[in-house]
């Protein structure tokens, strides 16, 4: 057994993978570590999609933009925001309905990401690897037809799972002490902007080079930095508005802006 | 140390605390095991804000409504989807500014919940106890203001946090089978629902009964059952359509709706 700051302290994302399967008895055990992570209200609205079926994971490949891992990975985990179980047991119960609107949303959000993390760290426990996958929240109306989720259920995170086939450094992380801000917020200086960031410019554009298809985009694009990297190769706005109407389109579709 | 399941099993929300402060060792020691979780494009979009002062935690009192711990716990952690530390680095470095949109709020309010996840797991490794309070986001524009968050910052998740002076019993939750799904969205019976929910009506009815103030609710309002109680005592349509309301406010006010 794993102590337990090894395991917390050691993450790192996982995008190759052998094609061992995982075992039923594993995978049952992770994901009841999932929901012992706190609830609101101890009302566990979230649903865990294990997908294993190799049909399906090709069917969601392009909503997760072709990431290789989709295919390869023995799991793909979607946890999804999810009262369409409470507000079936709510009518059969004749309590008044409830949980339709943003803040239910938000609720299911927030308890179905805890899970996630427990899930995460335990399979990390037993020597698996994951990689969480940003697409299932921008493809969430995508992956929501696909998975077939009824109205009051949206995905939210989800990420591969299995045996890694490779063990990748630990990525940089800014200091504790840009994090973290005494009694209230500690606005920042320019000095101490600049400060924060000189490691991780310097990290992050050397991993960059490495990546043939990111050198290329760079270089084509003319960015001069890391700052430019993420706002002109890759998070733009113009993407991050279209996946802003997105995400409310799912909402409004799956019943959760009333 | 302890052993990895032995944490990750054994959570349980803890409303009574000892006087006994928080040592900043330990202190710094979980905090740093949060910035180890994952976050998309390792943006890191999050802050956390650790509230000590007995002042500002008795100005935060009811904007958790009132809840004691608040006050009696020695430490107060919000966690805020952040995106001005990044913005004001992407300003001095020449590259277009994004981040300000709903996408990126759940970007960072996703990172900052599995931040938060990552710290009370390591809490409880060190024998500290915590309890999520989600008028972290039910409140989320007065907590703005009282945490002077720029903006581009908003308070997601947070919780009380100290050694505990009580030991509750293990929370009642539902079983594997009714949370997770083989490769799509397995569609429950009406059955189902009822055998689901069965064990969780009874320890709820009786955990709800030893309350004293729920009990005169519950007797004035003349619930039923459990089901009842979620959406007639506490967690009404109405309220909750208040705090959808309250939260896109603050969402648009800290400037994560262009």
């Amino acid at each position: 057994m794993k102590l337990f700051y090894d395991t917390l302290l050691s993450h790192r994302s996982i995008r190759k993978y052998k094609k061992r399967p995982v075992p039923d008895r594993i995978l049952n055990k992770i994901l009841s570590a999932g929901t012992r992570a706190s609830s609101s209200g101890n009302m566990q609205p979230y649903s865990i999609i294990v997908t294993t079926d190799e049909k399906l994971k090709e069917e969601l490949l392009p909503a997760h933009f072709n990431q290789s891992m989709v295919t390869e990975a023995p799991v793909l985990l979607t946890f999804c925001a999810d009262f369409h179980r409470m507000r079936m047991w709510l009518e059969q119960n004749d309590a008044p309905e409830n949980f339709d609107n943003f803040m239910s949303f938000m609720i299911g959000s927030i308890d179905a990401t805890l899970a996630s993390q427990n899930v995460a760290l335990a399979a990390e426990a037993e020597g698996l690897g994951i990689c969480f996958m940003g697409t299932t929240l921008a493809s969430n109306k995508e992956i929501s037809r696909i998975l077939k989720l009824p109205k009051h259920v949206v995905p939210v995170v989800g990420f591969s799972l299995g045996y890694p086939d490779e063990m990748p450094e630990l990525r940089d992380r800014l200091n504790l002490e840009a994090i973290v801000h005494k009694d209230i917020y500690q606005d920042y200086s320019r000095e101490e902007i600049t400060k924060i960031y000189k490691e991780k410019e310097e990290e992050g554009m050397k991993r960059y080079k490495s990546n043939p298809d990111l050198k290329e985009m760079i270089q084509k694009t003319g960015v001069n930095n890391l700052a430019q990297v993420y706002t002109k190769v890759k998070y733009t706005k113009e993407s991050h508005i279209k996946y802003s109407e997105d995400v409310f389109s799912c909402l409004e579709k799956q019943g959760f802006l009333n």
